[in-house]
């Protein structure tokens, strides 16, 4: 048992994934330590860098193990090269150590493609899921929503779409505590006839189901950000490229304000006596409050954080493990699976039905 | 000839498009006559309602016409429906003015997928061209982009997106000014190995090409903003949902501002001292900005402007049309396509050469 009496999680780190590791990895599993008494870390990476940065914070060294990995997953590295390669990479051995359980999830900010491959194959596809997609939680003016598939798949079927919006579902009603997760697949248009032939047989599915799903049809772009709807689907192209156009438009509305509030005395002098709601603004949509993206779909908890963030970011990332662990996601959605009935096997090929 | 003797240009309105047609229509024809002496306007839509409207305003009355349409094309019609039954429409007869010389360009607040499907059968395709694709200028912070494709075609393969590419640089020239516009496409990350195989056989074949384009490799989804690239390449699903992904996340910063500004006494206080900064910003973003969105690849000048715009937006998408029509832009794009010596027989079709 950890501190306070709460069952202890155990996170491992691939302390070498990030445009700034090994340090901001230590850094952010310092910050996250402060915020989760109960939790453990086992940081894999190059022992000569990791230790001196872990032996600086006493408290953090108290709670920690370091692995050494002589490889590091490059960022440019091909998925299929990654897995062949790699196997001494801190990135596959942080992974190892939830296959063989001895860490109840694990975080990298390292190349998502290697990641998605090493972690389907170590901890394999769970039942009842043909493709694992990587999912993230959004900031809406009605609270948060979560969008998945984020750039596992780039090409994706009918059933995938499906598959993607039971998994969205219950990650929607475990993590974000929603009782009834509204669920809508992104198209170009909200009308029947819109969009390419996939996205239609997808809605013709969960149209059809018998899942007990809030399914409330097409969405579109402009309702991921309106809220419209708690759980978004989407092909992993499609996804990857929205979620990284409302980061930029985001960088560049912000951008445009700094460069308004320094244009003239008066406009700073309005800054400063705003700044108090402005900082709110800014803490509400800061990426690095949202970082930590889910590989849903596996017998395991895989965390991916953006490759360049910084330790605040990566402590978020951490919570989410540390969140997903705490509430058994993998079981919780194995079971609501079963509850729904549905396996690869189970469920239907096409729309034609 | 027109006013101050430059040649008289001679705009098709479809009056009866758009969420506030017809008043809008005609409002944003007196705004955009204000600003463009040489400007001849044929409204096309319902006399009983159009008239009236027109009547109130001489100095519009004295360079307009109306043209009397018994049919309106609904949001919800599918472009094949509208073709057959939407002979007699706003919508189709302001493209015929278009094809039978009548007019230099059309702009409609319309259906986009019935637009194009007349626009195409009416004005024809360009020859070089396979598929007329949609384009839209966007902010960036070093001045203007354009992307496209950004609906008219779900589903794209390589040859497309090729096109796509020559048609959005003669753009970016003519009309953006820029003396050699750099391109990219939109994918999922940089690297040679991403995404799905239509946009790696579209890379190859602009790496390998003689077209002596600017083409800058893959972007991804935060180039748009930041501007990267000159002119962004895409399917029209994925270029659909990056642009409503884009306006939908500035619609949610303006929202979260103006509550941070009238949370507090000091905030509100704060607002009216940079008040004429932030208003610079807000006009620099504003949508109504970029309204107008262009059917580019046709034998003629069609401008969608967006459904749900006021009169300012729809003034802005009628002064677009002026634009395209004073340079000339289906002759300068058909005299590029010959330079380039790209036709779609010439264009190879597969990656594999």
């Amino acid at each position: 048992m950890g501190a306070e009496g709460r069952p202890e999680l155990r996170l491992a780190l691939d302390a070498m994934g990030g445009d700034r590791a090994p340090d901001m990895v230590v850094a952010g599993a310092e910050i996250a330590r402060a915020r989760h008494p109960n939790a453990r870390f086992l940081f894999v990476g190059d022992e000569v860098r990791v230790r001196p940065l872990i032996d600086r914070l006493p408290a953090l060294r108290a709670v920690s193990d370091l692995r050494h990995a002589t490889d590091v997953v490059t960022d440019d590295a091909k998925p299929s090269v990654a897995l062949r390669a790699g196997r001494q990479s801190s990135m596959r051995l942080a992974i190892n150590a939830v296959g063989e359980g001895e860490a109840d999830a694990m975080v990298s900010a390292g190349n998502t493609g290697a990641l998605m491959a090493m972690a389907k194959f170590v901890l394999k596809t769970a039942p009842g899921i043909d493709r694992p997609a990587i999912a993230t939680v959004l900031p809406t003016p009605r609270g948060q929503s979560v969008m998945l598939d984020l750039g596992a798949n780039v090409d994706c079927d009918a059933n995938n779409l499906v598959q993607f919006a039971i998994m969205g579902e219950v990650f929607a009603r475990t993590i974000l505590g929603l009782e009834r997760p509204t669920i809508g697949i992104l198209n170009v248009g909200s009308e029947e006839q819109k969009g390419h032939e996939e996205v239609r047989a997808a809605h013709a599915l969960l149209r059809g189901n018998k899942l007990n799903l809030a399914y409330q049809g097409f969405v579109e772009g402009d309702d991921i950000t309106a809220g419209t709807v708690d759980v978004i689907v989407t092909d992993g192209f499609t996804g990857n490229v929205a979620l990284k156009t409302a980061e930029g438009t985001a960088r560049l509305y912000a951008q445009l304000l700094r460069e308004a509030f320094s244009s003239s005395l008066m406009a700073k002098l309005g800054y400063a006596l705003a700044r108090p709601a402005l900082t709110r603004v800014r803490k509400r949509v800061d990426p690095r409050r949202y970082n930590g993206a889910i590989l849903l779909g596996l017998n395991g908890i895989a965390i991916k954080s953006h490759g360049g963030t910084d330790a605040v970011g990566f402590a978020h990332a951490i919570g989410v493990a540390i969140s997903l662990s705490a509430v058994g996601v993998v079981g919780r959605i194995q079971d609501e699976l079963q509850r729904f009935g549905v396996s690869p096997q189970a469920a239907p090929r096409t729309a034609a039905g």
